[in-house]
């Protein structure tokens, strides 16, 4: 064990909460016959549309620094992009490249939060803006989304937002919601963006899986509703749209006006994006929507296996869920998810992640990933049957 | 001009200075005819061994999230190739790969800098560091070389640095350094090492051009003498050995035992580099010595160019430069470099880097960037010649 006062190493930073699910993941690494459903990332390899654009590009030189913002033609992509999907003109000076939306969401933590600055973030959630806002020395107020037990479905709880606001420096919202699949709906994103209007408080708004959607094109965006001065921050990613999460590129989307400033976090950060990976990333925005509707309709098949076994399952109380690839489900007498997934783990093989993952409150929660083959998902479930019957 | 109060943008961050090469390179933005030498990149395009071990990951699927800390043979790779230059044994635990050296600076002040935290950084220097600290909301204190007049060559100030490090978090030193081409001596090394065990101050030491070097095959650096619980931390990079820069790939290596902190810090930044472009980090390195020393001798030709002429132009004080591919010179009777780098650039289209990206005190000075064919270079100090002679 590390004695943090021989290093010196700043107490937040020391103490930040790793991952529960890593820690799970590693328990089995080397082991063979693990069906990991732990991890949110597909199991379809990038397609070789976008492979074949990266090599391309290397084989014509781009193998230099761009510019800070990204390179323009990809710039001007995602501006055609984003403006098309969302009905709204996003100018491209509003666009900045980066290295994976993570990098987004570290970026947007140095440009806004000081010291004791509170963000509220909606819970559960993907954890890791949460752990920006802390290594930026702020302090994260969670505000749970309260499940429904009549029509089974996750609310935003603007009660409790509407008390917190005026304290507050930003609101992080990230939706189509990881773990949860809950979609913030239109009038809930117009009633956020007005009374963060009125107190000047910053939206920062995750929506690395607007794709990921499975009965519509995209899912509702502040980008259909904003003007192009709101305190609004976008992030999104090529890593789920076009199965791209090993190359980290994606971008945010910034008020007009401000575009220097994010440049200069870019420069300090990681400099530019990789070259050669924009060029790909050029390509499969303009020629992956034949890819995203493929995927989609593969992961509809996924999801109904989930659903079906889920809601069979007599341990289970599974929330209706319309977006992403997960399911986030409760276990009936279960109170330490951490130590069920390990134990479960064990048993039958199966990763699941623990719902203490994505804040408090998920002790009894557990997520899967199913974004996996129905071959692998059927036996998944039935490893698991024994455990959750 | 943006209202900061409109936005409430961190005053840091708002006020963080930008790059004064940027704001002259964008200056000439699709002018044609301009001779760049203000950035710090060779106009060779990666091997094509590189290139092609990355078009093989891609053909092998490897797309997806790799570990944190980077993928394992990649780890090993670098652990037998750094301790083979150092005579040290680096163990893989000790080793992160990061998106490019630039982030390896921005985890290491995420993970060191408490606001008003002092850091130490020797001038001149590549300035990234030095913002990164202030995103932090840490204090630099700029301690410059001394240009030594008898010799003409740049020296340490250790008195100064002494004075300052009872107050100091850590220090940063960039050896090779850029811009000066100054190398670290071995006994300054174990000086600064012995001062920085003594107060239990970190060494954060930039070692990225540690090949290029003209006269032994590795600069002396802080591994060769340092034992596996010093606070130390070095940064390395594909970008300059390899001509890898628009990959964003590099690596940081930490005292033992503190692996799992940095991991954690990878994630929240980018999560991991690049997976394909790991799979060709790890070709560059077991490929690459060839490539380097082709690279070093081309290097040299250039650099004599350079010396041949600078030493004849009588407005120029050039101090002895004995790595990295930078030329910083002095330029008698100016006293506003960036003014003086608008002006050249215009006048003869050659693009220089104005002495104040540097650090306090280069308002007579510039740098070039001579990684240039010989052909390109002669015509650049031609054009330079009315204005320097």
């Amino acid at each position: 064990m590390i004695d943090n006062n021989d290093f010196k190493i700043r107490k937040i930073i020391s103490s930040l909460k790793s991952s529960p699910i890593r820690n799970i993941a590693n328990s089995v690494i080397g082991k063979k016959n693990i069906i990991p459903l732990y991890f949110g990332e597909t199991d379809v390899a990038t397609p070789s549309f976008i492979s074949e654009a990266m090599k391309t590009a290397l084989d014509e030189g781009h193998t230099f620094y761009s510019a800070n913002q990204g390179i323009p033609d990809l710039i001007e992509t995602i501006s055609c992009y984003s403006s098309d999907l969302h009905k709204n003109n996003i100018s491209p000076s509003r666009i900045m490249v980066t290295s994976a939306g993570m990098n987004a969401l570290m970026i947007a933590s140095e440009a806004l939060i000081n010291p004791n600055d509170k963000v509220i973030c909606i819970t559960p959630v993907w954890p890791n803006f949460m752990r920006c806002i802390e290594i930026m020395g702020g302090k994260v107020i969670e505000i749970p989304l309260r499940h429904h037990d009549n029509d089974n479905k996750w609310k935003l709880n603007l009660e409790e937002i509407k008390k917190n606001i005026k304290d507050a420096k930003a609101i992080y919202i990230n939706t189509p919601n990881n773990p949860t699949g809950w979609v913030m709906s239109r009038n809930e994103q117009l009633e956020i963006l007005e009374i963060c209007r009125k107190e000047k408080v910053w939206v920062i708004s995750d929506e690395v899986y607007e794709r990921i959607i499975y009965d519509k094109k995209v899912a509702p965006s502040f980008l259909d509703i904003s003007k192009d001065d709101d305190l609004l921050i976008v992030v999104n990613s090529f890593s789920k749209s076009w199965a791209m999460t090993g190359w980290r590129l994606g971008w945010m989307i910034i008020p007009e006006g401000l575009i220097n400033i994010f440049e200069k976090l870019n420069e300090f950060n990681v400099a530019s994006p990789s070259s050669p990976a924009q060029h790909a990333g050029l390509v499969a925005i303009k020629e992956g929507e034949k890819f995203i509707q493929n995927m989609i309709n593969d992961l509809k098949l996924s999801r109904n296996i989930t659903i079906k076994y889920l809601n069979n399952f007599s341990q289970v109380i599974f929330p209706y869920s319309e977006a992403a690839f997960y399911a986030y489900f409760k276990i009936k007498d279960i109170s330490d998810s951490e130590k069920f997934c390990f134990d479960t783990l064990q048993s039958t093989g199966v990763g699941l992640a623990p719902g203490t993952s994505f804040g408090n409150g998920g002790e009894s929660w557990v997520r899967i990933c199913y974004a996996k083959s129905p071959d692998l998902l059927n036996e998944a479930f039935e490893k698991l049957k024994p455990v959750l019957s």
